[in-house]
């Protein structure tokens, strides 16, 4: 069944409401019409099973058949802080990101980035990167859209931190000298809701003052296994791992 | 260091040749001449730091400075067997598959691919796939080159993967059925240098029967998390679950 994320105020115990531009997508891309089934989805990550009375051009309306006990998020929460990488790879890592159960991405201005964004740009791109975020949470069945945060400098990022339990940074340097225990370590020491950093570089990298700043505020440096990743890649496999270790091992 | 692929002719214990394309390369990408140094790997895995002693437009040649003892290969090996999908994504597959590590991709025509390759399109399309495995396997610092089949049909995939001791099928209908164990406990049944099958659908997932004779030729069914993913997302999830399963867990 299509699914569809509203604001808190659009559902409620027997009815919900869809304005923007989903309802465009049910009406002319789903072709639905009263008496059809959609799943919604609020901001709390309560699921709902809801059927149409009317759509109109502004707004499809409803009832609510019932309140189903769904929940697809990961028992931890990963925040992915992704130094700004060239082109659509941002667009790639929100994506795949948001289908592997990230709960936030948070880009920031890295010394090898090659992109800058300035103020008008960044949100420019959050609005689309939180577009495709809703788009991937409604495809791969999340209760929740993740956050993408505005651009902030490294020093605003070490700041941002703070507020989380594990803070683990992908260093390329450990995949080649052969470190292959300090993420599984990191992850072991991870309870259920506890709050996940992990920062990874542009292409080029983060330089050695970056890291030792990351190490200097909590960070473990750790390999994503013994291979190379690129930037793009590295977010994905840090996901999967979480998935594989917190949802499939347990 | 840059990184090249050669075959095993091209690398004998005292001197390495590199022909065709790299050529171009390492003299007008790279900008190398004589006295620089690479990293040349023959198709055996075998990793030796070189030094250049000459470079014309056809070739490059130098000595072998020393061998060197890397192994970045995962521990078990991985065949990717991928329903068509659309567009340039199994150009993406081939590319993160092989910086994650696997063995072997291997296209198949699944009864909902919307593509279909003739023999010729195959043929071009199986060149340009070894092309990008080529070359994230130099970029990831890989010792061997993916195989990259060409396309087979069901039939043919079902023969082919009678050679592997451990087979897997991705079937979101487990997600949604909340089945969480089946792939940790297929994974631990594997032992150093097990051969793994896994097999991913399309778009538009697999058929039942697609499924059932799947399930008959002993392929276990397996959910990669409870969040449904994309076609092009399952295979960097499962070998992103092995690579930590098998090199960060032990």
């Amino acid at each position: 069944m299509q699914r569809y994320f509203v604001a808190n105020n659009q559902l409620n115990e027997t009815s919900f409401s869809i304005i923007g531009e989903d309802v465009k997508h049910i009406s002319k891309v789903m072709r639905m019409s009263e008496g059809d089934e959609l799943i919604c989805i609020n901001e709390a990550g309560l699921v709902a099973h809801c059927q149409i009375t009317s759509i109109s051009s502004a707004e499809v309306k409803g009832n609510v058949v019932q309140y189903l006990a769904e929940n697809t998020e990961l028992p931890v929460k990963v925040t992915v802080a992704q130094g700004l990488p060239k082109g659509d790879k941002l667009e790639l890592i929100v994506q795949k990101g948001t289908e592997l159960g990230a709960y936030a991405f948070l880009p920031f201005q890295a010394t090898r980035s090659i992109v800058k964004w300035d103020e008008k740009k960044s949100e420019k791109k959050r609005e689309r990167l939180e577009k495709i975020a809703k788009e991937a949470a409604e495809q791969s069945y999340r209760n929740v859209v993740p956050k993408i945060y505005s651009k902030l400098s490294f020093q605003q990022l070490i700041k941002e931190s703070e507020n989380h339990e594990i803070k683990i940074v992908a260093f390329e340097e450990q995949a080649k000298a052969g470190e292959l225990t300090n993420l599984a370590t990191s992850l072991k020491k991870a309870e259920v809701d506890s709050s996940i950093f992990v920062l990874i570089g542009p292409e080029g990298g983060l330089t050695n003052e970056e890291v030792a700043d990351l190490e200097q505020a909590g960070f473990i440096p750790c390999s994503f296994g013994p291979r190379i990743l690129r930037t793009e890649t590295a977010a994905l496999y840090f996901l999967s791992a979480v998935s594989y270790h917190f949802e499939m091992l347990r």
